[in-house]
């Protein structure tokens, strides 16, 4: 049945029959969490090989020369950047290893940005107006760090392949205080959307004003495919080269959704210049990250081909998980006209646009039934989601039963936050 | 024979002498290197144990109920505050768990002054003047951080007991521009100094007229004992609470020299009230450190007694080679004149003083014969050592047999470069 087109009598009706549902919920006093994106024990468990595969002393030399338990080799070990330059598009000497967590690369070179500046410019922190683009919805977790910097965050729309590029293009040939742009490019959080041919072109021929513009290119589903028929996302890096903007360039990725969530390895990839550059920044701050877990991943799998097998292992746990919510958001409320959604082929999360106006209610209902769900808003800078309708769900630390369970929660929920929200018109 | 009393001809007989020593030592084309406080293999060795003491799914969750291959639990798992703690002379949640760096702790700490600020004051990044006071010689990684940050250091000078607390407390009383100090409190790098129980208390006392000053306290090597008398630190945490002063301090320590240089685990001990604020901002850059590495330390240690037990296994190895660099310097310069140098009773270096004017000669003397030494200079900001005379000398990554010749080669030179500046007199 269409919600928007019911009489009045319909919605009321509706509302009885769903408030009744609610109810018999809330009796149930659940406690389910679909609010991050959090691999299961399931997955963690497939990696544990790597925990011992580097046991002895006299293997810990097995990386050319390097003893991984010592001080230095700052950009990390050549066998792991072997195996993950192919993910990353790019070669092995644009390649920067982190720690446990891209998330920290991307921080510093914000950071470096801020204290430092970039391409000889000003340092960010010593300009009154900093600004990055956001194509929204988006991860919370960048538009945290601009926001606690002070970096004023401009929102773009995402379109069906990409972010608005007519937008973006118009915006940082204008001005000047534009300094980056966030972007998920692969399975974008939260909506799975995959950047086309096109739109990464576009990107890398982009002409700034401002000539300490960078992208934040944060590819941290680089492989994470739930079907055989995947999305595929031409290289940045590369296409960059062609048109001699690779220093803008700057490519995210970790194995943190691979191996361990909190005890990956993390790349950066960029210009060889850039590479360089900032590993002498990189250098005053730390001595060398973890290599001894470098070794460990890269004993583990040896091949890109075999982290690409690996991936298999994750999608056959994850794509069962995605069939629920998406037949569920099928099934109740494909033809009630107050929802949308969009089911990716990779990634961790469903991006459910509900009526405007009813998320923050729908997402309130929920969590008095005993279903968290990522606060409304957190996808958007600020906080701030202007349409209040879009609910991100992240099915992956969660059996099916208990997202069975949620699902038909926030579906009921959904219901009556339209109902109510049509009642009041 | 004491050089500075000789005639001009006992001097060109004893420059004759020791040239023809240094044209031998040339002609056997050595290569060793003194210039950096890295672990030897035998002494990563130590700590085979720990790279497959977690080998099973299910020792994962060994660490309370949480799941150390997750995301989670930024401030680091209590099985390892618990070992650590006494070590940092802190309560367990006066400890924030990092990376395996400390520098980068540091780094971080430093960073946040800049782009936040301390106690509601503004932002460092945005202040004309920021200081640092420097006890020289002291550490150049430190010095580096500053340097790059364009943070003026100002040099205090290191006694027998500690900095020179006049100075200090003088200087900090007077100018709210100097908003922090660099101290490695026991076995200091490169004298391996231990602060008195006085100069402790009198950190823990300071009065700066900056509201945001803060203490680096990089307690590097505070069980790095190679003798069976130890030098004992007092804690600075615990003092300065008795003070109210304890928002001050920030301790950091590692466990780099106790398991792996490049693959161990941090600690930074603060205020509750330090460790509640560093976290949220930590939390901006992170989603959490490496638990599992945490996981992993905590059960090869089990307890603080078997740490202080594993150190024991270090000094056997580092002894030795203190004793070397140690008695090779009484033995060829012992009455000389020409040098002062201290028996550390621990830590990774020996600070010899050379005659004023004659590090930098002595030092390109032995780099020409093969023998890299820490560059004159890097012990000091700006790499400027004022009176040209500290040369820090790191024997750990070295074999007896190398140490024994770079001993002999670094006596020659320190004596050629004596022998010419008095013939220049």
């Amino acid at each position: 049945m269409n919600y928007i087109n019911a009489t009045k009598n319909e919605l009321k009706s509706l509302l009885d029959s769903e408030r009744k549902k609610y109810d018999e919920i809330i009796s149930k006093k659940l406690s389910l969490n679909m609010s991050r994106g959090r691999p299961c024990t399931e997955q963690l468990d497939l990696t544990e090989g790597m925990l011992s595969v580097l046991y002895k002393n006299d293997m810990c030399n097995l990386s050319g020369n390097t003893d991984v338990r010592n001080y230095g080799v700052l950009s990390g070990i050549d066998d792991i950047k072997t195996i993950f330059a192919p993910i990353l598009g790019a070669d092995k000497d644009e390649i920067f290893v982190g720690g446990n967590s891209s998330l920290n690369l991307m921080y510093d070179m914000i950071s470096d940005g801020m204290l430092y500046g970039y391409n000889g410019c000003t340092p960010w922190a010593k300009l009154e107006n900093v600004k990055f683009l956001c194509p929204v919805p988006g991860y919370d977790r960048h538009f945290m760090i601009c926001e606690k910097l002070g970096i004023e965050m401009v929102n773009v729309d995402m379109l069906e392949d990409g972010p608005d590029m007519d937008t973006i293009e118009k915006l940082i040939s204008e001005d000047d205080s534009i300094k980056g742009i966030w972007c998920v490019p692969k399975y974008s959080n939260p909506q799975g959307i995959t950047y086309s041919d096109e739109v990464v072109r576009r990107f890398a021929d982009l002409s700034p004003k401002a000539p300490d513009f960078k992208i934040f290119w944060d590819n941290a589903y680089a492989i994470h495919d739930l079907d055989e028929e995947k999305d595929v996302l031409l290289g940045l890096l590369h296409e960059a080269v062609k048109n001699g903007k690779e220093d803008m360039v700057f490519e995210f990725t970790s194995t943190s959704k691979i191996t361990y969530a909190g005890a990956g390895v993390s790349f950066l990839a960029s210009s060889v210049e850039n590479i360089k550059n900032l590993s002498k920044r990189i250098g005053i701050r730390t001595i060398g990250y973890d290599k001894v877990n470098q070794l460990r991943h890269a004993l583990f799998f040896k091949t890109t081909e075999n982290v690409y097998e690996h991936m298999k292992l994750h999608a056959e746990i994850l794509r069962p998980k995605f069939d629920i919510v998406v037949n569920t958001l099928e099934s109740e409320l494909g033809d009630t006209g107050i929802a949308s959604w969009h089911r990716p082929r990779g990634g961790y999360f469903v991006s459910l646009e509900l009526m405007h106006g009813t998320a923050k209610r729908a997402w309130q209902l929920a969590n008095e039934a005993g279903v968290v769900l990522t606060t409304v808003g957190a996808t958007y800078p600020y906080g701030r989601d202007p349409k209040d309708s879009n609910i991100r769900i992240a099915p992956s630390n969660t059996t099916k039963e208990e997202l069975t369970a949620a699902m038909d929660v926030l579906c009921v929920c959904a219901k009556i936050a339209a109902v109510e929200k049509l009642l009041e018109a």
